[in-house]
């Protein structure tokens, strides 16, 4: 019997209504494999945690998690409780960077079932490779203070080797797919870290022979996303660029509610994590009616970082056959609840098995 | 008789090509006013220039365009003989920093007769005011070498100065406007540069206290223009951000080949400098089939800023009901030339006159 062992933290808003929905779907897949098990530790950290303890985790809490297979993560902030930053990087940064989760994959593909905003989505399929650890995110810089004069200074920093392995990830990938590989540059306005990444994604490129490239301004890639998603394939992009790139995926799918994510640790030393793109989501918590799919479709993908990529492909097809059938919730179109598309999907689950 | 001084730079590629067009078109505009002259002083500098002079404009270069009442820029860049970087910032940027043009302005609407690529397009209609002189783009930053430890170093500078003028700007238009100003951040991310920003947001929405505001993170708003851009009215970005979104603004349009952009400079100390948001279109450069309505709605911009609103407006409906009678280029569905366009709108101009 296979045993995975599990940290779950729900965190905040609808990442409590998602996380136990999604719970059902993983156990109902351990059921069908039948030698296989999840073992589940929660840690309730959140910004209500923070509220009584002063921390989002506690000291000691990275190591807490250190001897799990993968961290499952809901959402995390509650801006009237905490501030973002503080919520954020208390928890969600702090284990990226805790845990050297040094890639963030994002997969963006038109889903059958839901109507994307686009007229043309031309059956898009592609998957970001975000460099998840420095660039723009670094912590350094500050402010000069002086009245009318007053300015704040914010260093990006990219190295060699952050770069480089970000880029390999990318290069990798592509070998198992359509085998194009485009990078987010800005180097025509960003004149000092932007030329480096060029280099550095040339010097990658010429390792990976086979491997087709092109390099696009993110401002123009951010508009071919829109006019043309269908034309691409692995995208590599900065801590910066990779996000907003991923949110546009997102949109083009028809919801940031089904975006899934994987943070990844390539060094085998912690383990990964996986959270859906989606936050916290105030303005819907306690409805009942968060789309669970970005949190089950994360799900699929710490099965696939887990070896178990049978149950993982098992788990998306049956998404797709529920949202053709039109078990829907609200953002998509839908009048169905968040329990009510969890049930339909393990209903497609069990008759599939 | 009121004449204009115009510095006119068609660049480089579709530059051009669509430049003489809408110098036919601005003098219509004169013959039909009557009481009103446009004065060109054409200036040669693009990539071929650099390769005969070693540099994209002459030293005194400002100085020759200094007395103009308005510079109006078609295209720079032809990567094959120029590295991008050296164009753009040799005249481009120079310019823009050069004569002070702090604001960056770039409207984005549905345009009657263009297909948008979304499905609900809802007529939106915004405005991106850009910071145009610092932010991400800043020169500083450089390289430390050492091997497989080397890293590039990339300084974001914002002042409180900077930022106040572009939030002003901003504010001050939505006055004239449905009074909402959208303000792009990142502060949940990026530390040091984007807490600033909100702060000064928020203090310079104190002194509009009857604009209603909102701060969304680029990534979140760069869905957001996808998902529902008709509830965006004026946003107020930095250099990157400003430059992302504007992209996107264009693909939402339909083409990059529409969209007007205005550089300004505002306290009057210098031309401000009018240039379509395209670039060179290496790719379709010499086929006579670039959209000449980028630059040609970029003329009206120009105008608007001149005084000449009116005139501005006769424009823009023109341009409107040509695209609605289907004369159109090809990037957006049609199968007229750059010429049969113009002569278009030229003929709309003199039957609504
Ligand atoms: C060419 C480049 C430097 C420029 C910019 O990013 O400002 C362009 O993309 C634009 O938006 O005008
Ligand atoms: C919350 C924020 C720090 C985070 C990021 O930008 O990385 C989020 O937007 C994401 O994409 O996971």
């Amino acid at each position: 019997m296979k045993k995975w062992e599990i940290s779950v933290i729900p965190g905040d808003g609808i990442g409590t209504e998602v996380m136990p929905e999604t719970i059902r779907v993983l156990d109902t897949l351990a059921e069908i494999h039948g030698g296989l098990t999840f073992n589940y530790k929660e840690y309730p950290w959140s910004c209500e945690y923070y509220l009584e303890h002063g921390v989002m985790m506690p000291e000691d809490g990275l190591k807490q998690l250190a001897q799990s297979d993968a961290v499952f993560l809901g959402a995390v902030g509650n801006p009237k409780l905490v501030p973002d930053h503080v919520s954020l990087w208390g928890l969600l940064v702090n284990i990226r960077r805790g845990f050297e989760q040094v890639i963030n994959v994002r997969p963006a593909k038109q889903m059958k079932g839901i109507a994307s905003p686009l007229v043309n989505p031309n059956e898009f399929d592609f998957i970001v490779v975000r460099e998840n650890s420095e660039g723009e995110y670094s912590e350094v810089g500050g402010r000069i203070h002086s009245g009318e004069d007053e300015m704040a200074i914010q260093n990006a920093v990219f190295t060699k080797k952050g770069t480089t392995r970000a880029m390999e990830y990318a290069f990798e990938l592509a070998k198992t797919r359509s085998g194009l590989v485009t990078s987010a540059t800005k180097s025509n306005g960003i004149v000092h870290s932007m030329p480096f990444w060029d280099e550095v994604f040339q010097e990658t490129a010429k390792q990976y022979g086979d491997i087709q490239t092109q390099s696009i301004h993110i401002d123009a890639l951010s508009a071919f996303l829109v006019s043309k998603p269908h034309m691409l394939d692995v995208i590599v992009a900065s801590n910066l660029f990779g996000d907003i790139l991923t949110d546009i995926g997102a949109a083009i799918m028809g919801s940031i509610g089904i975006a899934p994510a994987a943070n990844i640790n390539i060094n085998g030393k912690f383990p990964s994590m996986f959270e859906p793109v989606h936050g916290s989501a105030p303005d819907i918590v306690g409805k009942g009616i968060a789309n669970p799919i970005g949190q089950i479709w994360t799900g699929k993908m710490m099965l696939d970082h887990l070896g178990e990529g049978e149950l993982g492909t098992l788990l998306l097809d049956s998404i797709e056959e529920v949202l053709q059938n039109g078990v829907k919730t609200p953002d998509i179109g839908g009048t169905a609840s968040t329990i009510e598309v969890t049930n339909e999907i393990i209903k497609r689950l069990k008759l599939r098995a």
